[in-house]
């Protein structure tokens, strides 16, 4: 089968492997899309970060390794001991491994595993005609939710999560530093929480257009006062929970001017550096800054019946490559902002 | 009567200040000790910082102003209404005027007021022989709590409140970066709290050696290796709580690879300028960075009962200097670190 293979920095080939079978416990599935992630672009182009060079503790494997870890697909068969699972179903896959003894796995938030790994990251992903996984990671698709839209449940997911440790209530403000993939993503997580005032903050007019387009309301943080506007909008008080999609300077510097004491700046980024930050603001209102990774079954379970609901809007803002093109119409073209999201189809 | 005038930068003027007498609501105390706060050397030596050049919202008041926010005293007269303070009673007093409006103030959070101001900054304050405070400032001493001991309420009830902030239960493991007055007072109120595996981070062989003396485990940063040591000995679990009482960047640095997941970092401290703050390290295991400021008067009837039952050790790190001497026994001391936390007698 065709296989997107990461045998290192900018060296990902499009090669014939051999088609994986289950063993026991595993479920084979034939991927339908596999969405491209910022994470795989920094393995691309800065990498290799998280890829293995040396053997997962969980996952025993290393470089190379077949990428992808966004995607669904369609269920071909499956290893003994795979009862809840059948062939012809079509799943989502939650692409975590966990060793299930570290504390982070015996108190449920196995997002934060001591040994965790990534299925297309530390074994072989869904770049790929068909892929195996472990049986604890398929997640069925409900009624209604395409087939070809089930690889965006993992950036949904991750979103999902961010926006419950924002810890807000439906009467609440928020604003979101960022309209690319997972600030889309947070905006509908709110959204589907009840909030009805949000704002995005994005200096990209592309990127505001679009999340405009979806219903969102903007800001353009290069033309307006941000913590100004927020500061009189809210007679002071600032805004319940901001959310760092951004990761940038900037984002958080404002984000930490406009939120309210006691409430928080949600950071959903991978900051690839220290950032210069003014704590002092934390300190003077009693704000803080909570980190967020990944998410748990719980995040999965909540987009899948969102997604079962008609709550996403995936229009204008995802877009379809075909595998053999995955470097020049992916990769290139999401490095260069001139696409928002994409999903690879493997037998294209 | 003799006061420490604050007139401006590097100008506080020993003059001879009629004695203020109390209005209705109003308590006048005659001062035994108070404190010299970081707050007040930065105002002398970098201010006006808080010290108002223009009239304050609330106090109405503006520089020249007595100095002083951290004191305890004997009550000499009670304005009228004043029911439940009597001439005679000895007290300390939690200096801070509120609006009582905002939503901080009524969702009891007033330490957060938007319109704060605190005695001795924003009205004539406790380096003086005499100062008038509004009676709902008053804490009543409780049996066996010394006269000259209770200005150090304000800054053990600074640290109380932190450490409530760290969120922490008995069992827990928690580290304090700085040894100086909050981060001593942080040591006994985590103490208060249950907990008996704390260390205190501490540069200076001084500052190690004079909270060792009070019973507490310290590491020395500079030749211990202080998140590896902790990584060791928590099986990367981690500590379960972090307070930052140093301000400064190789604390923060440290602390958040120290925090277990999902813990936090207390921020304790007035940070002058922006840190280099990586915050991919609040990511990976969503920690957070908590700020903290001030308290409120749970904090200071907390603080009063330790202190009732002997809790608190002053011993070996508490000094009194002469209201004469204020700036050259004082402040010039505290500033070249040659002594901890001093007291001033207005009498002397």
């Amino acid at each position: 089968m065709r296989a997107a293979v990461y045998y290192g920095n900018q060296d990902l080939r499009l090669e014939d492997v051999p088609e994986p079978e289950p063993g026991p416990g595993q479920v084979k599935i034939r991927v339908s899309r596999n969405g491209i992630c910022g994470t795989d672009l920094h393995e691309y182009y800065d990498g290799p970060i998280f890829i293995p060079t040396e053997p997962h503790p969980l996952t025993e494997r290393k470089a190379p390794m077949v990428l992808g870890h966004e995607f669904a697909g369609v269920v071909t068969a499956v290893g003994s001991g795979v009862t809840d699972v059948a062939e012809g179903d079509q799943v989502a896959v939650e692409p975590i491994y966990r060793c299930g003894q570290c504390r982070p796995c015996t108190t449920g938030r196995y997002n934060l595993c001591q040994s965790i790994g990534f299925h297309g990251l530390m074994a072989d992903g869904g770049m790929a005609e068909h892929t195996v996984v472990p049986s604890f990671q398929v997640h069925k698709l409900p009624d209604g939710v395409p087939l070809e839209l089930g690889a965006l449940v993992e950036p949904m997911a991750v979103a999902h999560h961010a926006a419950v440790l924002g810890n807000v209530g439906d009467q609440d403000r928020a604003l979101i530093y960022g309209a690319g993939p997972i600030g889309i993503g947070l905006w509908f997580a709110l959204r589907s929480m009840g909030l009805t005032e949000i704002d995005v903050v994005e200096p990209s007019e592309t990127r505001r257009k679009s999340i405009e387009a979806l219903g969102a309301r903007t800001l353009d943080p290069t033309s307006q006062d941000v913590p100004g506007l927020i500061a009189e909008r809210t007679k002071g008080d600032g805004v319940d929970a901001a959310f760092d999609a951004a990761g940038v300077e900037p984002a958080v510097e404002s984000a930490l001017n406009c939120v309210g004491e006691r409430r928080p700046l949600v950071s959903v980024a991978i900051y690839d550096r220290p950032l210069s930050t003014p704590l002092i603001n934390l300190v003077l209102r009693e704000r803080r800054i909570q980190g967020t990774i990944c998410y748990t079954s719980e995040d999965y379970r909540a987009v899948l019946d969102l997604m079962a609901r008609d709550h996403y809007d995936f229009t204008g803002w995802v877009d379809t490559v075909p595998l053999s093109q995955v470097i020049d119409q992916g990769f290139e073209e999401l490095r260069a902002g001139r696409r928002m999201k994409l999903l690879v189809d493997p037998t294209a």
